[in-house]
């Protein structure tokens, strides 16, 4: 009987990994995936997101029994009562999670073995942008900072290499860094 | 003895609402906050996100007594276990958030009053760029769609003149529309 031993690098199975990257290059399509979110209004600022199904490697996805839910609220000082974290928090938490998986993932490629990644984040908004009160003011983040603590098997030298690729390839890092379309429609009814 | 009437509008108080604008209008510093989150690895594409200060309104918010705690996950066809949502899709509730509560603020302001909204959201990303494989290939959503459901007392060119204001308004919209600069550092130990 045969067995093919399965590698683990970083909680990851590289086996799995490097097949996945070989199915990819063979038929590209396979790479293609769309995520989906339902949201609901309750009140004021808050509002919950539903979060199940999604479309990747050639199929609808059924991993997920019961969907993941996400509440959205406000501080007091924005007009809530802290019901959950508010979107841009929400953000820096997506940031955050994918440049930390994204240079995971691109590690145990390398074969770099990591102990240790936190990460403190800050992003600036003057919220003249979202009130509508100075059009010249753009209603997004300024600008966000990220600061990694990270503690890996390899050179300084291997390190910089990976964390000068990882943020460029994270989904979410690219979908702030760059301009992404969100094209919103909207039914009366 | 004299009281102030407080007047409410789609759960939101709208006096506070309007003594705000007139705050910020006098005093622009009050409209700079900055959020924040600290983020920890947990193993493969696991990681948890605590997040409780921010500054804003001219002082650090001590409102909330204890972090908020989120945990990004993977499903298995991305090596992971369904530890949570991952990254992309926190994008995507970050977005519906923020721009339902852009909406509904905004409403407010113009005095139309919300009966609800639920919105479908779905985004494109070509796994490649993550992997990789092929350079020409954002990392990033290619496209993202909103589809919203709204029913409001207004008409329908209210509508249309609120919802066509509102998505550019909301930070998290703009943040994903226009190109935010990230700046990643990292520190080894």
């Amino acid at each position: 009987m045969q067995t093919t031993v399965r590698k683990q690098m970083n909680g990851l199975d590289t086996t799995k990994m490097f097949e996945t990257l070989d199915a990819i290059q063979k038929q590209p399509a396979l790479a293609r995936f769309q995520f989906r979110n339902s949201n609901r209004w309750i009140d004021g600022g808050e509002n919950r997101s539903r979060i199940q199904g999604f479309y990747g490697a050639g199929r609808e996805d059924d991993s997920r029994s019961s969907p993941f839910e996400f509440t959205n609220g406000e501080p007091p000082v924005l007009l809530g009562n802290n019901e959950g974290a508010n979107p841009v928090e929400f953000l820096l938490h997506a940031l955050a999670g994918c440049v930390t998986t994204t240079t995971v993932l691109h590690a145990a490629a390398r074969g770099i073995r990591i102990h240790s990644i936190s990460t403190e984040l800050e992003g600036d908004i003057d919220l003249r942008g979202l009130l509508g009160l100075d059009e010249s003011v753009s209603a997004g983040y300024e600008e966000i900072r990220m600061t990694m603590h990270i503690s890996a098997d390899c050179s300084d030298e291997e390190l910089d290499n990976l964390m000068s690729f990882a943020p460029a390839h994270s989904p979410v890092c690219s979908t702030v860094c760059r301009p992404v379309p969100v094209k919103v429609d909207w039914i009366k009814g």
